[in-house]
Formats: C-alpha cells, structure tokens, sequence
C-alpha cells in the first residue's frame, strides 16, 4: 500500500480521510484527460521507487505537460491534484501487537528542496487538528493491521472554515519526522517501534520538552565540534563516510525546556 | 588515588575537604591505638579492592576488635570514625582535556544491603549545599588533574550550625548515581564523558525532569515486561545472562515532569 502511491492513495481514500484529487497515468491521454478533471497546478508522480521529490514533475502550464510525462520514463504514474496547503504536519503513530496504539506529539515540517530540514513539536496547529491527525495515524495503523511505529504525513489547509486535513503519504517505519522522540521523550519512537514488535507494552509517549530537528544535509555535517558546542542541542550522526549535497548525514535536536531556569 | 582507601582520604584532606577520621591499619596494635583516637563506632576496611560493603566490618563494640581485624586476612586496611550521616549524595563532575568543568545535578542516594538503590534528583538538600557540593566535585577533579566524568560520594551531616558535607569516596568514571542523567538531560554522563575524553566540547548539563533511579538488583530484573508496562519509566537492562542475589541487572528510570499535564 505504501510503495504504490495510486495504491495509497485509493487505500486512504477508501478509509474516508482526504487526500489531493488523483487520477491514474499511464498514457500521455489519461494525464490529459486528467489534467481536463484536476487542473492545474498538479504534479505527475511515478506510482513507486520515490522519495525526497525525486521522481516527481510539476505541470503549471500546457507546455509542462510533454516534459512532465518523458520524465516519468514510462513508469506507471499518477496525477495529483495541487494542494494549498499552509503547512506540513506528519502522525507518529506505534500499534502493538495486540492492537493498542499511541500517538506521540504531532510534528510541524519543513521541507527544503523536497527533503525535510525540520520539525518542530508542539506544532502551530489548533487542538481540533491534531486530534484529527491521531484519529487518521490510528485509522491508518488499524486497517493496516500494522505493528510497529508508522508514520503518516499530513497537509495542513486553512480555510474560512478553519484547519482541514490532507494526507499526503504514508510511511510504515520509524520516521525522519520523528527523530525528535531521541531527546524530547522518555522513549523514542526507534525503542517504541522495538517494543511493538517484539510483543512488549508499548511505552507512554509523553513528551518533556518543546524540541525541534534539524536534518543535516551535504555540508551541514562538515564540522560537528561546532553542533557539539551548541547548548541544549544533542547531535546524532550517521556515520556515512561521505559528505554528498542532499545526503542526510544525521540529524540535530535542540532542546527549548518550557520553562527553563536561568543556568 | 581513588583505588587505596588511605590514599584517597589523605588526599581529600589535603585539599581540606572533609572525611570521616581515619588510621593507617597494619596490626592490631594500630587499630587499638586507633579506636582509643577516633572512638566507637568505627569502621574497618580494606585499603583497596572493596565495592558494595564488601572487605568492611564495623566495630560497634570491644568484642568486634578481634574479629574486625581478622576479616580483613592481613590485608593493609584503614580505620574510619562513623560518619552520623542524615543522608547520601554525590556529584558528577565532567572535566574537559581543556580543564573545563560541568556538573551534573546533585543526586540523593540511598542504598540498600551496602548496595545502591535509589538515587533521586533532585536531592532534598538546601541550596548552598549543593553548591559546595559541586565545588568539592571541581576541586577533586582539577586536582587530579582527571579527564571525563568523575563522581565523589559525599556525607551529609545535619547539624545546629546546618548542613555539612563529609566526602566519602572518589570514582574516577561514570556512577551508578548518574545513570539518572540517561533519561532526564539530553546529554547523558556516558556521552559527556566521551565528549571529554575525545577532545570535543563539554554538552549543558542541563536537566529536564525530575527523576528517580531504581537499580534492579538479583530478582528486580525477573519480570521485564512487567517494568516495561510502568508508564513514565524507562528500563535499562545490562545484558548479564543469570540473576544472582545481589547483582546489579539493570536500573529503571523514573520521570517525574515538574508540570505534567493531564494525558
């Protein structure tokens, strides 16, 4: 369900939560006749094998559409729709074995480049929303009889209606979003995920500290002395020998105590 | 120095910290001349290789001379004056290889059989207290010029005049009394002693929650699940293979957020 992205989203759709309006593409017909449905902006995506942007083309005008189907390379692909949304949130959702759920704190996103570069907890969002985004990690989990940490990523829409969700992905592992668990929770959601599927009880979730993530991408990673010198800041790197421009080397997470007394 | 008890109190004296009175014991002569010095009850201990209570004997009475002195099996040993101690607690200092100094939060610690049991930050000790505690922690470290996390166990007295800090012991390393920190600062005692020893800067050792340390010991450990089902508690298992009566197994981490709300 997670690696075919039409598979994903008709599995979303099927479960009642919203998604960006889709149409199969397999010819440069169905993208058109898409296109007449959808409109524009949309972006044409292959159905499997991408992640961080990759493998995706936007279509503002006419004259993307060529362009956007060769890229696809005769992939079986799917159009979506252009959702304005105002931010990006995800759901870090852990199901056990025997069904429980918990839901750690919903984090708020932000993409550079199509990668994720931060997130940050508690998320600038109503409590209706991130309500509303447990109930969808929950659904999520349930209908996939999933065990272990999963992740589903969510736009954010305001409206004169007030905040409306948009799922936008779904991801059956720990996540990059989720990095933050490390320092901000008693336990993360890598021993969360642990626990779930070797059968023990899943842990509380509660988190003690307002906290963001910075992914540190290429060069961001080029001198760690310098991140180790941060206060309130604990550094986790992957130990890739080589630094390359959009590679995710490791990650920082820096600390903001709510009410932190003077050192 | 912290591996010879009679090393280890002479220098703690010469840096006017306060121990409990002690004797060079050779022979019997020296712990009778001792006892008629410090007075009853005392201690008796091996000068090295005593942990958890083991290599010691306490003289409470006259009968206890003979026998005191024959447990210790010829081994050079030192005569302590009984410290009328109102509760433990101890300090984790970090020393960088650029001599600079962090401390953790000060611990209370209560032991159970000779062995540690609890340690609870943060300590119910007056302020000024756990400055000079802290003090003492920096003195030791800088004057053995030690690199890493260093612990020193100290006593503390109540009195009309206040509190007062007897030191008890040196442990040149990380201390079950800072296994705490794993869960309540973004930077554990393990890592901030592997900052120091590797040259990298020292991390804020700030605290976010209060916490309680439980050392698992023997049969504590028998039920994991069961420790694993404790909301708010994080459990830390060191791998041994069998359970013996006084072993240290593990310990578990118990968070108590100054603020918690309501789940």
């Amino acid at each position: 369900v997670a690696q075919d992205r039409l598979a994903e989203k008709t599995f979303l759709a099927g479960l009642g939560i919203e998604t960006a309006p889709f149409r199969a593409v397999d010819t440069l017909a169905d993208l058109e006749a898409g296109l007449a449905e959808i409109g524009r902006p949309a972006v044409l995506k292959t159905r499997r094998f991408g992640y961080d942007g990759k493998g995706q083309a936007k279509i503002a005008s006419p004259d993307d559409i060529g362009p956007a189907f060769a890229a696809m390379n005769g992939a079986p692909a799917i159009l979506e729709g252009w959702v304005p949304f105002a931010r990006e949130i995800s759901v870090l959702t852990a199901r056990g074995l025997d069904g429980r759920i918990v839901t750690f704190d919903v984090p708020e996103n932000e993409h550079r480049d199509h990668i994720l570069k931060y997130s940050r907890v508690p998320a600038a969002i109503e409590a209706a929303t991130a309500t509303a985004a447990r109930a969808i990690g929950a659904t999520v989990a349930t209908a996939l009889d999933h065990v272990g940490v999963i992740a589903v990523e969510l736009f954010l829409v305001e409206s004169a209606e007030g905040e409306r969700l948009v799922a936008n992905e779904i991801a059956p592992r720990v996540h990059n979003s989720g990095h933050w668990t490390e320092s901000a929770c008693l336990v993360s959601q890598f021993e969360m995920h642990m626990r779930a599927v070797a059968g023990l009880p899943l842990a509380d979730p509660y988190r003690h500290s307002d906290v963001e993530m910075e992914n540190l991408i290429g060069d961001d990673a080029r001198d760690p002395a310098r991140l180790l010198a941060e206060d309130g800041a604990s550094l986790h790197l992957y130990g890739k020998t080589e630094i390359r421009p959009g590679r995710k080397m490791g990650h920082i997470n820096r600390l903001q105590p709510r009410a932190r007394p003077p050192a």
